[in-house]
């Protein structure tokens, strides 16, 4: 069955700044979708911030099964109430994928609850080693013991996520820190990943590994054609059993 | 050391609606309130919605370890400000005890990310019977396998909250619904706990196993001395190790 | 890509007893082979306690993706060898389903360290009604709200497991108990679900919803490809960084 | 309320390695014990292996509210009888800190289920740095963001653990590799606390921070005065709430 996916890109480093546009001359978010497009099941799209409703009308979310999210120094100018139809869409059963600096993207932060920008950081470019903590995890079919990233923005703990339901990667930097580099959740019906690389000033998503991991992270996040269930609150319900009658015993 | 509490009520039921007004004359708060203060190390103030700032000032909130929130008919009404405010408190240590419908409370669903009103319910009077599925809790302290409430409101799953980290409760409802009826969330430094019984129009916090596990739950939510942390990003944090070194070797 | 699962069945009561044997008169392993037979791209065979090392020879192991497991009145014979042999191939990725009785089984209490064999029970026959919890689970795919079955075993709680990964299902039961009926885990590289239905006098295995879930459950099972990984104690390492460096500064 | 707590180590090394025994001359559980017993309301025991019963008699397990285990060259030689009454206790409340090397001890595999000796390691006396993943955590209490112990034995992963309820600490080694070293369990009415440092050729117990930690983990895991519950299989139970009748409504 395809999976349709939107890469939704901030789109603003790529057009200010010449370093990263010599990186990523179509953007981000088609470094991405280029890497998807080539995969098995997997239809791309993209949305960025810039176009009307930042891309994510109500037909792109309706026929998005897995949404990706990259942005970093534009978070404050996504629209409340499209914050909000991204998560009824998560909540509803949609996979979402934050990467690197959407840690403190409002969409993020809405479906955690917890102040999800809260991190240390170091731009200095240093080696950072993604450990595998789950080799039996779909999200890390394919990887060895780990993978390097040569250069890299570090982020460090304690980052301030309510603790992962499965926790997939922990970097180590050459630096000194550690972080939680691969982080799995369940809302409601959709299923959320985080995953932390990603600096814009460095090639990151060109790297195979990191690739296939958003690639893997695509497939888990997915949902599967999904149980019936009511939604919000439904009221008053009639009793399916009688209300009333005595007790069998005095038990206890 | 005293555990100081503040316990939050709505306090509209029992000004507008006779019934409510006789099995709580003072006021739920003060039937909750009431019965903690009679608890060692435990020092109990209230706050209603109708006082100015909800009664929950910076020196209330500064001076509150842990707060116990009822809500039901005027969750639109709190104010979206205090709402953070206990938000940021949580996040900082404060613990924070929900109660019956404030489930759909704005803070509780501020702090948990999901639509936490969407549940099933049935305002019929039927019998819940609370089963202890965890007896090493310290929630559970002084329970036996199970307790029951002779009338009750009826809430039914599912109940779309992020899985607990503890499930403490889950109740039989002589209708035929089951419900997660104690549940331990961490959030930041801060512990949360959602406890189910409690409509409005039965006399549920006068009940002795209904108050022992709000006094339980007060005294696992209170914030140990904590340890120091760096609040929101810190940023650019200095290298505690070398950066530039070439690795020892080419193992993987 | 095809499931290989296979059906082990304790096979003692449908030989002992003419009423259980006139429900499964194959065996209660032959009903459920017989409908995941029919299933798309999964691969049955089955195995018995009284067949030459229970059915469970290192090739049907090495050629079993997912293991379905019901005993009941006889876990005691089950040899120790070849219990660690299936937990050795649950680590190394092999899916286990436990079906109801099986929870007190010695694969069930080997993977999962607590003393699972214990629960309330109840044989009278009564109406059990199993709720989704998370219905966006692969687990629950197809079903509504919940699902009834006219008459079961009862099992009640307190149900003497780790609190698990994932909790798809809650029953209600007509005499006044619940219980936690669909529990998700993660070992190793493999996954475990245990599911309650299953009592040999009622004509559980032939329910539709029950046969489903089965099904569901060997899909969620199953191992994806899989991560390379070390097996076990890898030592010693070479270091990867180079080791007695001075630190870049004091900070702390 | 004191808190017993019971020192249990291997005290192999110390009499055969004059290097270790310089390090500990009465041996590493008069190291903790020592500390321990300077803290207020906890008192101290030790017990070895080489004692009758390995000085884990009944009465002294009676007697015990949390065992800490040492162990590292021996874990074969823990008669299999003396596992089984350690796990016992454990499930009926009793706290039990694994330190190290004791990853791959019995008590600790048994309770768990999975093969706790798997992690890499090197023994080249590294810096490792722990962080602090969880600061509200009262295992955390009085620590800043990381502490370091100056030369260490590296523990790298994966580490063959149940994914842990509660992760606290992460560590960094100097060589390249993390690890989670404050891993905190839940088992029957008991709980577990995994800390990871400690070889015996450094002097890791004499560390202030890493013997706060322990002590820390003892208040943590002494049970609180705990609920009733019944031990064992329950059978048959009485129905609370009569059987065989008909349904109220046809709903779903």
């Amino acid at each position: 069955m395809t999976i349709r996916v939107t890469v939704w890109n901030e789109y603003r480093h790529e057009k200010q700044n010449v370093h990263v546009a010599s990186i990523y001359p179509e953007g981000i978010h088609n470094a991405i979708g280029g890497y998807l497009g080539t995969q098995e099941q997997i239809e791309v799209r993209t949305a960025t911030l810039d176009e009307p409703e930042h891309g994510l009308t109500d037909e792109v979310l309706a026929a998005t099964d897995v949404l990706i999210w990259w942005g970093h120094i534009a978070h404050g100018e996504v629209r409340d109430d499209i914050v909000e139809k991204v998560r009824d869409r998560v909540l509803g059963g949609m996979g979402l994928i934050v990467l690197h600096s959407g840690h403190a993207s409002k969409v993020f932060e809405r479906l955690l609850g917890t102040k999800t920008g809260t991190l240390k950081w170091r731009d200095d470019g240093e080696r950072e080693r993604v450990w595998v903590i789950e080799h039996g995890h779909p999200i890390a079919e394919g990887l060895g013991d780990y993978f390097e990233i040569p250069k890299e923005e570090m982020y460090g703990e304690r980052f301030e996520i309510p603790a992962p339901d499965e926790l997939v990667f922990i970097s180590w930097f050459e630096g000194g820190e550690v972080f939680r580099s691969g982080c799995c959740y369940r809302r409601g019906k959709g299923k959320l990943f985080y995953f932390r690389p990603g600096h814009e000033t460095f090639p990151i998503y060109h790297q195979p590994e990191v690739l296939k991991v958003i690639a893997n992270g695509v497939r888990w996040a997915a949902p599967t054609a999904g149980a019936t269930s009511s939604a919000g609150r439904v009221a008053p319900l009639e009793p399916i059993e009688p209300i009333g009658k005595p007790k069998a015993s005095a038990a206890n």
